[in-house]
């Protein structure tokens, strides 16, 4: 369904092409402060401008529709609306009888009965993300706890290779950013009509131990729930994740050691900061693996399900080469939004 | 919180050394045939016994308190009992003080101010998983789709090996059973006192096209759900999971294909029969990560809380090598539930 | 919380003199014919105009902000918001130091620690009942019932006093309106500067038998916590209600009467519809007491919390002289959500 | 459905002639001491024994499933099962085809495809309100506040008649007890094979203010909700209720009053300790009608659905022949456990 929560509630709205997209949430805590411009910079994140991400040409501007007076939060619902304004006019319809390989637009036409609105894909469009990131703002505001992602990996190239790079006097310098790094390999896309994937890992800290809500609401639960309603997640992992598959008890169990007098934390963070499914007090970690965007320039085989032929489909428009670099913003924001909803149980 | 779903709802209780763990279902459909022999099967491979596990000595007998009159489900609750009869006298209470890396012991009484019960792990005991099995049960008759999971690797080696072998003469055996491809790692790990973990791939056949409820509750949402709730579990992938994460988008996209006169399927599978959160008709496919047990024989370091130093820590009694070794039925039995209740939503 | 539903799910937000009020309606039925016209009626219906109403002096106009493309719903949410647009400048704030009697001035401040919006009593104005009244109007397309309400009763005066006259020579002619019966006790209140409250009679028709969850989702269960929500609201009987405690079971009791060859049904509806919290057939019926509007002319006894003292409130601007003039529609409303919902979980 | 509840959650199971009766508890807050010693008093109270009800040949004893260790609440589920012991062997099967009027015979055999178990009314029989009496007992020992109901009249003969009685002298003396004021109506009602109703009154007293959820979890709507899910409620009214329907505003409202220096209260609680849906910190009052019992001996006219003819049907058997006499001890637990709710949510 379209709402997220038990205390803290999101329910999101909208689609690509029509009026706009929004976000109601309840449950805010009362007295927080608020203006419009607390959204600037986690939308600009998302909107992010990427060599490699379409720049759609409007911008994003929230307006608060209900839940703030005289610049704080009031407890009762809190709406946010973004008016859409750069709707182009492909025939999207098209795309009902001709699915996008790897969109919704077969499955929403058969789930909906062909009444979606198939205009930028509608209720699936990625823009949905925007009211995400909305909410998220919010849930930053009501925790103690920080929460932080960063794309590690783009087309297979690691963000490892950028970080930092030793010089011959020993000293350390910045190597090249990840905008030089990952420049070729985005390039390539482009000139190959192709598009790219990625891993985004988050880290959360700061957040007391004891959260979660045993059988079903392990933290692990709740994140990835969070996190597999982001269009085009393959993947997610805690702590050593995979790895830990491979891994003996002995190897992947984080000892307990003494840190200072009587004070003891996990040695390592293997479980990435959850056992049992709550919170233990180191910082929570995750990685999550995107796909390359769906649209692509290129050629691709479909069906044309109402004329009952093969066709062969080239998806115009301006479209993200890469939507995995817009990615860690609304990864935060979901992580925020479930923690912040944790935190309003305990 | 202890219960999942919204139509068809599953809320399980119990602890590992109490009076027993059940289960109680809430929106079972009425007219299905139901007798405790139902269970059996599964039951039984949730003991599993094979090398590697802990054979409890008990036998888990189900006992069904409600929801069947002459042999019928009804439509009221149905509440599946299982007494607890091989409950051991070790002294779990000492793992309030000095918690076992990897468990819940320090989460727990952080979050129930030291009120939970520590015997077996209580409510966080992997034994929480077998009425999980029981309303598998249920939930498989409630569908239409077969859920039919396997290990398809223990402690890093994969059964890839086992399979089948390729005889000089080009002709095709079985080659070693799982049995006996895995045992050397698990009697390694035995004679070291340690433990291994494993990889179970899921695949669900026959689900009709159309499932998940958008925004929130993707299908891989309301699986990644419940597949988290199991004890022990680090990651999930679908379809091409975290390599869909290097790959270019003509190579991750399923064409349609023309199969035969106009009907079309996609050609390959490595959305793992979702899209944009929605079932596509292609068989349901992802893969589970679950860490090495937790208990090991193997001294580890650990930290009195109460006398406020170090301890080594070795754990005695009996436990499984490899958890994971009984998982496949759980991952069914959570897919089916979650399943059974989108299917409800229809 | 501001949702109410399972599958069927309306949400609302928004406060009487900010940007508006509004409401986002999730799991709506794809393929439902809706425009703005649809609206009409029964927003007209609740602005009533009557004689004892407060005439707004906006047009209460709904914008479809999603879920609807060519003029059907599509089963994405749908967000209906009604701008505000005559909000006048009276000082609504002095309302949170001397909180007005019978209105939620005190316990707003309480629970929301004195950042609610207290102009024209916020999110707790009884304007939130018109996206009310547009969600059930979907509500109502939703089903194959028939929702009726009506008043019967004003200032303690009871509509069969209106209804019909019989003549001296035995005709029937229809007696005074309920405008002209009504005139008399409202005007009377009036020039008190006091007000009234009233009854209103719901009906609901062609309801199939079978609706209902028990054990907590009784048919009357899920009504009164709806019709509950709506301001003023204090009390709600079916079938024979309040009077049923006094009946013998033989009266009470409604048997069941063939009606024609091998059909049965109930003979009378002393149970309103319903037995054993689920629909019968029969209609069903309920009653719902209004309490008299809160806000009177007159002065009344209040404390200023802030200055510690007594004082003497007289409540300026317009306010109803009856709120359950307009309540009919809205009692019809919530009673559409909730079978609307209902009927979603067959 | 069988669950009421966000934070603490009360999910009932069981039929009347199964094996037992239960209840499971989520969200039970860790340390509370309980026994089952602690249920005997309302338990004794529901049973009632009074003159009037049926005594069920068995005592109902508590079994404790899960979530109590030591002697504590531990946080994890509580279950508590009562195994049916007095379960006599009447033929209930025939009421599937000859619906006894005012029971859930007809609407469950339309509900549940006659899968249905009609044995002592399966689980629409009022002995489900023995686990909600268990809940409540726990319910109430989270709250700080007290919940308190009492019978106020029976058979339409009010209790106020019974209360204290003014001697002579100008003492004053208890009068008759209820016992003996409602022998004589009672009895009347037993020589005629009929049943009665009543109406209960509830009371609670220490509530904080600020308790209840906008927009639809008022407090009145939360509490009617639990109520209409006890078998045979036909009303609830809030402070003045039904009443408040006559009377005008400056009658209706609660002027604040200075109790002391500074402290001001309602002066009067017309509003039942609720304005706008919240909690104002006067006692929580409300009243509910029950209906009569619908088992009568008194021959009644009824249908035979199978064979399609009229019939008249005597129900025999033990059966109260007022359901209310044990109702005080069902609206306390309903109330208690929407209070321990609400205040999990504060």
């Amino acid at each position: 369904m379209n709402t997220l929560g038990r205390i803290f509630r999101v329910s999101v709205f909208g689609e690509s092409h029509g009026r706009g997209v929004g976000v109601v949430l309840d449950g805010v805590r009362p007295g927080l402060p608020l203006t419009v411009n607390d959204f600037s910079e986690d939308i600009r994140r998302r909107a992010s401008g990427a060599f490699g991400t379409t720049q759609r040409r409007e911008e994003d501007i929230p307006e608060i529709l209900s839940g703030v007076y005289k610049g704080y939060t009031t407890g009762a619902p809190l709406t946010i609306l973004f008016v859409n304004r750069d709707t182009d006019s492909d025939d999207y319809a098209q795309f009902k009888d001709t699915p996008r390989p790897g969109h919704a637009d077969f499955t929403a036409s058969v789930k909906w009965l062909d009444f979606n609105d198939p205009a930028g894909s509608g209720h699936f469009s990625g823009r949905l993300t925007l009211p995400i990131v909305a909410a998220g703002v919010v849930a930053k505001k009501m925790l103690m706890a920080s929460v932080s992602a960063e794309l590690t990996e783009v087309g297979g190239v690691p963000r490892s290779e950028a970080g930092q790079e030793a010089l011959p006097d020993g000293s350390i310098r910045e190597a090249a950013t990840d905008a030089e790094i990952w420049n070729d390999v985005l390039q390539e896309a482009v000139n190959q009509g192709d598009s790219l994937g990625g891993i985004v890992e988050c880290t959360v800290n700061n957040l007391p131990a004891g959260l979660g809500e045993p059988f079903f609401d392990s933290v692990e639960s709740l994140i990835s729930h969070a996190i597999f309603a982001i269009p085009g997640v393959r993947g997610i992992e805690f702590g050593d994740g995979f790895k830990a598959a491979r891994m003996k008890g002995s190897q992947h169990n984080d000892p307990f050691v003494e840190v200072r007098e009587g004070v003891a934390l996990p040695l390592k963070n293997g479980a990435g900061g959850i056992n049992g499914g709550l919170s233990n007090g180191c910082p929570i970690k995750f990685r999550v693996a995107f796909k390359p965007t769906s649209s692509i320039a290129k050629a691709q085989q479909t069906f044309n399900f109402t004329e009952g032929k093969m066709t062969s489909l080239r998806i115009g428009g301006r479209h993200d080469v890469c939507f995995a670099l817009r990615t860690p913003v609304i990864v935060e924001a979901m992580t925020a939004i479930v923690l912040a909803d944790l935190t309003a149980m305990l």
